[in-house]
C-alpha cells in the first residue's frame, strides 16, 4: 500500500480534459413513439407549409365578407377532412367545422354563436372582416422553415411538430451503450443479509438510475471480483459492445484496488486524482476504438457527484445535446458554505422559496458515505478551494437537479 | 349544428373539480432497476443502521490514539469485506482499506500519506485524535429513521439509499394505464401524403410523449372513425384495461363531433367547456369502475395546454406523487401579456437570464394551431381573464416546463 502517484488535477481542468476526449456518437433513425427525451441529431426543415390549406378555427359558416348583414343560402358543408366541393358563390354560405377547408370564394368564417339559422338559410352579422376566424396557408409553419435545431431535446411539442410535418421517424443521436460494474469484495446483493464488514451494493442501482436518466443504454455487469484476471476478462468482453465503461469502487490507493492498473493496461489514464470533494479518486481513461472509461469512487455520494461533474456531461455530448451541463440558477445560501483548502467541493442543498428568492439549506453532514446528503437534494453548490467559502446570505449560481 | 349548451366553467374551478374526482391508484412492488422516475407509495424506514460497522473513510492504518508518535507493529489487515480478526492490541496497527471494518480495540485511522513504513512496522504521527478518519455505526442512517417519504419521486440518490438498506424492490404507486385515441376523418398517419383538407395526426404522438413523461402506461388506439358505433365499440373495449381514456379532437360543437355524446352515454360529463385559452372545449367525465376520461381539443396547442392544466396533475395524483403541479418561478415579462376578456390564458414563453432575473419572451403568435408556440417553450405564463393583463416588466409566477 502506498500513496497515489497520480497528479492531483484541478476539478475544472479535469472536467474539460474529459469532455475534450469524448466522441459524439452516430445518428440513428428512430420511430416517433420512441423519441421522447432524446436528442435531434439534424436540423428539421419544413418540407411544406402548415396549415397546407386555409383552415377554419371555429365551427360556423364560411362566406364572403362582402355579404355581411345578409341572409345567405347554405350551399353545403366543409367538415374536417371532407371539403366543400367547388367555389362558394356570392350570396351563399357553407357550413364549416373546425379544421375544415375554407372554400374557394369565401374569405371569412363566422362563428355558429353569431348567426341565426332559418332552415337552409343563415343570417350573418352586419359587420364582417375578411380573413377572420381561419388560419391561412403557412400561418403556423412556412415551407423551408427550420422547425427544430439539431441538439434539441425532444418533448411532446417538438415531437408533435415533427408529426405535423408528416415525419414518421427522426434522426437522433445514438444512445451511449454503457457497461456498468461495481467492484469490491465487501459488496453483497440487495435482498441478501450482509456479513460483518459487508455492505449492500447500492452504487450499481444508483448509477443505473443516473445513467438511464442521462440517456444511456446500460449493460449491467454486476459485482466484479477483486481478482485481476477475472476483472480483466469481464471488462474486455463488455467493451466489445460498449461505448463506455463505468465502474464504482476500486479506484482508491489500497492494495486491493484494481481498476486503475486495469485501465492503464487497456488504454491511457488521463485523470487519476482530482482536487474534488467528494470524488478525489475519480479516474478517466481513453481506450482503443474511441471508447472511454470512468472509474468512479466507491463511496456512494462520491460516485454520484463525480457522475454529475464528469459522466453526465460526457453522455450528453456523446448524444449530441447542445447543452451538456445542468442549468444553473442564483440561490441565496442559508448556511455558511465552508471551503476545503485544496479541493473544489460540491455541497448538496435543498431549495425553498422566500419571496422571489430561491434559498439553499444544507442537507446536513456532507460525508461522502452519506447518501442522505443527496437524497431529496435540489441543487449542488460549487464551493471553490481555498479559505474563503461563502457566508450565509451570499447569492451563488447553483447546479439545479430539481426545482422545489 | 348549434352552440354548445355546456356551461362555461372557470379554469381553476374546472381543474379543482377534475382533481377532486381522480382516484389514487394502488401500490405495486417494483424491482430497483425499474424504479427511476417513479413515485414511492409508502414511507421507507431503515431496518438497520448505516454503516452497520465502524468503517474506514481512507486507506491507512487503524490503531489506538493513545499510541500516537510510536512505531507500531503491523498486526494484520482489514480490507473491505475481509475484516481484521480479533482485538487490536496496544502497540499494534492494522493496515486498513477504505470501507474496511475498524478493528475492535482501535479508535482511529491514520491516512497512508501520514505514516512511515519500515518493513512490518509503521511510525505514526505524534498527534492523533480518537474517532478520526472513520464512519461510526449509524453516522449515515440510524435504524428506525424514516429515509424516504411516501410521494417522493425516485432518482439516483433515492434508489441508492434504498439499495444501501438492502431493499431489492420498492412499493411504488401504480402507473395509470391510459388509452389514447385521436378522432377526426381529416387525420392521416405520419409518413403518408395528406389529401386536400387532410392533416397529419400530430396530437397522438405529442400526447403519447406527454403521457409517458407523466408516467402513464399508454395503450395507443390510433385514429378513431367519425362514426358513433365504431367509436363506442373501440372505447368500451379499451376501458376494460384502462384507468383513463384520453382523446383529442371531437369535442367541439360541430355536427361530426362524437366524443361528448359518447362520454355522456358511458358516464357523467362534469366539464364540457372551460374559460380557458387555448382549450375551451376541454371535456372531463367520470366513468363506471373508478375510470375517468379526458376529451382534449383537436388543435395541437389546445390539446397540450389542457394536458398540462388538467391531465398531468391528474396522472400525478393517480400515482401518489406529493406534488401534482409543475414548479413555479418568478419571471420578468419582456412583453405585454395581453389578456382575453372571458378566459384564463396560458401563454407560452422562452426564458433567458439577465443578471439574477429569469426573463420571459413570448414564443410569438399564440394561435391554438401553432405548435411552434410550444416547441422550445420553457414556461407557461397564466394570464387571468379580464382587461388588465401584465405590462412588460411585471414579475409573475410562471409554470416551469424546462430551465434554459
Amino acid at each position: 500500500m502506498r500513496a497515489s502517484t497520480y497528479p492531483l488535477i484541478d476539478a475544472d481542468e479535469a472536467a474539460a480534459l474529459v469532455l475534450d476526449r469524448i466522441p459524439v456518437l452516430g445518428v440513428e433513425r428512430v420511430a416517433l413513439a420512441d423519441c421522447v427525451g432524446r436528442v435531434l441529431a439534424e436540423d428539421l426543415m419544413a418540407e411544406s407549409s402548415l396549415p397546407a390549406f386555409p383552415s377554419s378555427a371555429v365551427d360556423g359558416y364560411a362566406l364572403r365578407a362582402s355579404d355581411a348583414g345578409k341572409t345567405l343560402r347554405v350551399a353545403g358543408e366543409s367538415a374536417a377532412g371532407r371539403p366543400f366541393d367547388g367555389v362558394l358563390p356570392s350570396g351563399a354560405a357553407a357550413r364549416i367545422l373546425t379544421g375544415g377547408v375554407v372554400p374557394d370564394g369565401a374569405d371569412c368564417v363566422v362563428m355558429v354563436e353569431d348567426v341565426q339559422v332559418f332552415g337552409d338559410a343563415v343570417t350573418v352579422p352586419p359587420s364582417l372582416r375578411a380573413g377572420s376566424n381561419y388560419h391561412k396557408v403557412g400561418d403556423d409553419v412556412r415551407a423551408g422553415d427550420r422547425i427544430l435545431v439539431a441538439g434539441t431535446q425532444l418533448g411532446a411539442a417538438e415531437i408533435g411538430i415533427a408529426a405535423a410535418t408528416g415525419r414518421a421517424d427522426l434522426p437522433l443521436g445514438r444512445r451511449p451503450r454503457v457497461a456498468l460494474m461495481s467492484t469490491g469484495d465487501e459488496l453483497v446483493e440487495v435482498g441478501r443479509t450482509p456479513g460483518r464488514g459487508q455492505i449492500h451494493d447500492s452504487n450499481r442501482w444508483a448509477l443505473l438510475a443516473a445513467l438511464r436518466e442521462a440517456g444511456a443504454d446500460v449493460h449491467v455487469l454486476g459485482i466484479a471480483p477483486d481478482a485481476p484476471d477475472a476483472l480483466r476478462a469481464l471488462v474486455v468482453d463488455a467493451l466489445e459492445e460498449a461505448d463506455a465503461l463505468v465502474t464504482s469502487g476500486g479506484v482508491s490507493v489500497g492494495t486491493h484496488d484494481l481498476v486503475k492498473p486495469l485501465l492503464e493496461s487497456l488504454g491511457t489514464v488521463h485523470v487519476g486524482r482530482v482536487k474534488l470533494k467528494p470524488g478525489k479518486p475519480f479516474t478517466f481513461a481513453t481506450l482503443p476504438g474511441n471508447r472511454v472509461a470512468f472509474g468512479l469512487p466507491g463511496f456512494p455520494v462520491s460516485s454520484l457527484v463525480t457522475f454529475e461533474v464528469f459522466v453526465r456531461p460526457a453522455l450528453r455530448k456523446m448524444q449530441g445535446f447542445s447543452h451538456w451541463q445542468r442549468p444553473t440558477l442564483p440561490v441565496r445560501l442559508a448556511y455558511d458554505a465552508k471551503p476545503t483548502a485544496d479541493r473544489t467541493e460540491y455541497q448538496r442543498v435543498t431549495l425553498h422559496r422566500e419571496g422571489r428568492d430561491l434559498v439553499a439549506e444544507t442537507t446536513g453532514s456532507q460525508s461522502s458515505s452519506r447518501l442522505m446528503s443527496l437524497a431529496g437534494a435540489h441543487a449542488l453548490v460549487r464551493v471553490p478551494a481555498g479559505d474563503q467559502g461563502f457566508k450565509a446570505g451570499t447569492v451563488v449560481e447553483a447546479l439545479i437537479l430539481a426545482l422545489p
